[in-house]
């Protein structure tokens, strides 16, 4: 951990921290070596690139990715690379760089434009913190309604992650190149390719809805409130703006955790909560360092017990984020109500057993459901999604100050925005600005500023998602409106409908379509009005 | 002008062009030598900065100008200076670089928070293309309003304009430094020296109402449809934000300018139209030049006709957008009506008298109305107010297409993208971004997409000022309206009241402050109210 000292991992990453050795200057190997597909800086003219993407079009072929690492076999999207400026609000001479930002189409479903109805709309989702494949393969619901609604579906890759990375292998460099990832640059970069796309579709007149869940349904509330004219409403699913500032409490994240685990059993809660002081014991010399790396299964000896707690600790973090009610495949293999499952298993230990095996056998769901693991990479775990950038944005803009209360089922701790500074400094050369994303976004009394200002945003939350607390959980207007499921987990009403899905997240879904299907109707209401 | 082709000039300025010499890649002595108060790159922390800043206080004491020019006679503000990052966009190295930002306030009026009564509002200024006092001086209205509402008034200059140069005398060097001239800069400068602001004087729950005129308005409704936590309100006047792309006719412009002179006569229209093809002949030898020079009453003999061309198209153009129906001094000191007053002039006239004589005598009127001027700078005009990196805005963001049709008293152009990008790019070395106004802010079908969406937004305008064709005319809500006068000029309404204002103009300002009001009750209002 170098001079860094330690922090809740959670700090780290808003959807998923799966690179826990990596909060040091340096960016991991994984991220150095991911997949990618550079444009040249200085490139030819942009307007000429455009043209060419233009003309290239977009149906029906299926362009393989860079690395060959995808396959023609049936995925139910279409990989394209548009030509993005690297700068949108400065013209520096290095502002006009331009980068291949990827994103993904289906026209399955789509009413194109010309025929005899109206063109389908286009619904496009606000690419966040990972590859977008992931995304869109975790986005099931757009695929579930496109038919319903003749919709082109289009997800946007953000810039910096997946193969969209502006300086190929150097993207994660330094300051001088990881400067540019930012959100509003993200947006811009939306708004920009989807109105190429439309006028490329001959689809001016067809409505936008932006879809995104966690980071990505921030960016589309946040794409909706600043570019009304590119989209009309948003779906904004598990979308934590309030998590910033003063505006939610900063122990919330945590107790909400904690919460989750007491609801299935006060033991469970228990348990977990006495795990860490006795792994800090035992882990507080290198012979309890190499019993510790046995009974965790590490695939090689830990040097750090840090490194244990982090492991145990993303394990029920994010067991909690996804405490699905049927069984899922987003961050990790796990069986439906995974909270519930993890607890079965602590509480089936006798009461005198050893606490960290109680702890190990939790985690083992998490890491390890369907059985295939036979070591854990504790020390260095890898990153299949390309996350590794959030740390970038974690330490400049998304700075989400979280304190740990004595109550919860976590050691306590105290966030500042001193220490973060420094940690951040260290890390990435870099300090963060930790009121600019209220300050440009806004979140302090929302439900005011908004009561008057701005239509066509869901929230949509489960409250077994300890992010739910940032969230928007109260309708703010008559269009403004937050759908709560009790029950609910991170963004899961975004995932594929499944057989086994509880009537309550029928029923969210269903009010989503619904009101998508209102803003669509209004919008050609409106526009088939002549202008006074 | 040498590689560069002739252009109307004020395709270069929105306001006022008073460089018309300087379309020439490299900036003019004047703006070099323009005061500033740099504050050095690579400062101390800008928390430190901020604090130093926060402590020195604002209220009192006048702080005299770098260069001595502010006396410390009665100026209705004191100036002040805020530490602003470069860049709000990115986290490369160089944005963190900080620049002092002027600002002006005038509290005389202000209720100010604590008291018994509420807190005033704030009124701010959202600063244009020139030093912002100028702007402050010719923004009566927020003066004349401020004891009603116990408003505390504040007036911000817009980066690189007047002090607020970011590089000092570099700032207008190349596009490594004027490149972090743009309008989304500006925006966020504005919101975070408003946010720090309220923090500083514990008026966090003041209302803020921005107000702006010519581009200053366009940043004022730009500003409340961006930053709407911050502003409850915007008074954009005259701000034509429909002056882009395909929006509105490019022929609009000059066909009202055409039309102000057509109103008052036709001789007069057809004497301004006749003259171009008569200058053009007379300028085309040396001793043509020469004899033009002396009936001109040229400080220095002009080198090319094109000055000519260029100095009487100002008198005309600028003359239109000011037509005032009381006498003022904005652009140049002028009489009440002064379009009409110029074709009194021109009509004055023998019909078989030189026609360039009938021309200068009108734009005589423009340039020299107290009779001051002994002779004129026709090639190379001064630059008071610091205009001239609007050339710069007008080569990257700022893209107006304005063509001239057969029909207008001036000679017919047809704009070009690509001559104009030519042009910038020789002139600037850089390459317009033509669509981007339109991708970032809107514009297109502005009706529909702010029917349902934002509130809170007065488009003034006065069908006199040519740039009015390119603003809002007609109501989009019940709180998104258009106050249209018939008779009205560019941003009149922002001017102080005189006692020959004619009762039109009292009345758009009464209806002004009604509803300025009916937003700062509402606020308080819905402030009041517990959220549920």
């Amino acid at each position: 951990m170098t001079a860094v000292s330690w922090s809740p991992p959670s700090l780290l990453a808003l959807l998923a921290l799966l690179l826990l050795g990596a909060f040091s200057p340096a960016p991991t190997a994984a991220a150095r070596s991911s997949r990618h597909k550079p444009f040249p800086l200085a490139p030819p003219h942009l307007q000429a690139l455009r043209q060419q993407h233009r003309a290239s079009g977009w149906g029906g072929k299926y362009i393989t990715a860079a690395d060959g690492s995808s396959s023609t076999a049936a995925k139910p999207f279409t990989a394209h690379y548009f030509p993005q400026e690297l700068d949108h609000f400065t013209f520096t001479p290095n502002a006009s760089a331009v980068f291949s930002q990827k994103y993904l189409v289906n026209d399955t479903f789509w009413q194109r434009p010309g025929g005899a109805a109206k063109a389908g709309p286009m619904f496009v989702y606000t690419g966040n913190e990972g590859d977008i494949e992931w995304f869109a393969t975790n986005t099931g619901f757009m695929f579930d309604v496109a038919p319903k609604f003749g919709a082109l579906l289009v997800f946007i890759e953000h810039r910096f992650y997946g193969e969209s990375k502006p300086f190929g292998n150097d993207s994660y460099k330094s300051p001088e190149t990881l400067g540019y990832l930012t959100s509003t640059q993200a947006l811009a970069d939306f708004a920009i390719l989807i109105t190429s796309l439309k006028q490329n579709l001959s689809a001016e007149a067809a409505p936008v809805v932006v879809f995104g869940g966690s980071y990505g349904g921030m960016l589309a509330s946040w794409f909706r409130l600043k570019y009304p004219h590119v989209a009309i409403g948003a779906l904004a699913s598990s979308a934590p703006i309030l998590q910033f500032d003063y505006i939610t409490p900063w122990t919330s994240f945590y107790d909400a955790v904690s919460q989750d685990y007491k609801s299935e059993s006060l033991n469970c809660f228990s348990v977990i909560k006495a795990t860490w002081d006795v792994l800090d014991e035992r882990g507080s010399s290198d012979t309890g360092l190499l019993e510790l790396s046995k009974m965790f299964r590490a695939c090689k000896t830990v040097k750090s017990v840090y490194s244990f707690r982090n492991w145990l600790w993303t394990a029920f973090t994010y067991t909690a984020m996804v405490d699905y009610p049927t069984p899922a495949n987003f961050l990790e293999n796990l069986p439906a109500y995974p909270v519930k499952e993890m607890c079965k298993i602590i509480d089936g230990f006798p009461a005198s057993a050893d606490i960290l095996n109680k702890a190990f056998a939790a985690a083992n769901l998490y890491y390890n459901y369907t059985g295939n693991q036979t070591c854990f990479q504790i020390e260095d775990g890898d990153d299949p999604h390309g996350l590794s950038g959030w740390q970038w944005q974690a330490c400049t803009e998304m700075i989400m100050p979280m304190s740990i209360s004595n109550e919860s089922m976590f050691p306590p701790y105290t966030f500042s925005y001193d220490d973060k500074s420094e940690d951040c400094f260290v890390s990435w050369g870099v300090r963060p600005r930790p009121h600019w994303i209220t300050t440009e976004y806004g979140g302090y009394k929302i439900d005011k500023v908004l009561k008057r200002f701005g239509s066509n945003i869901i929230f949509s939350n489960g409250m077994r998602d300890p992010w739910s607390l940032g969230g928007v959980l109260k309708n703010i207007s008559s269009s403004i409106v937050a759908l709560v499921t009790e029950k609910g987990a991170h963004h899961l009403d975004l995932r594929y409908a499944t057989k086994d899905d509880p009537d309550w997240v029928i029923e969210q879904r269903r009010q989503e379509v619904e009101i998508i299907q209102g803003w669509i109707d209004q919008y050609h209401q409106d526009m088939a009005q002549i202008s006074s």
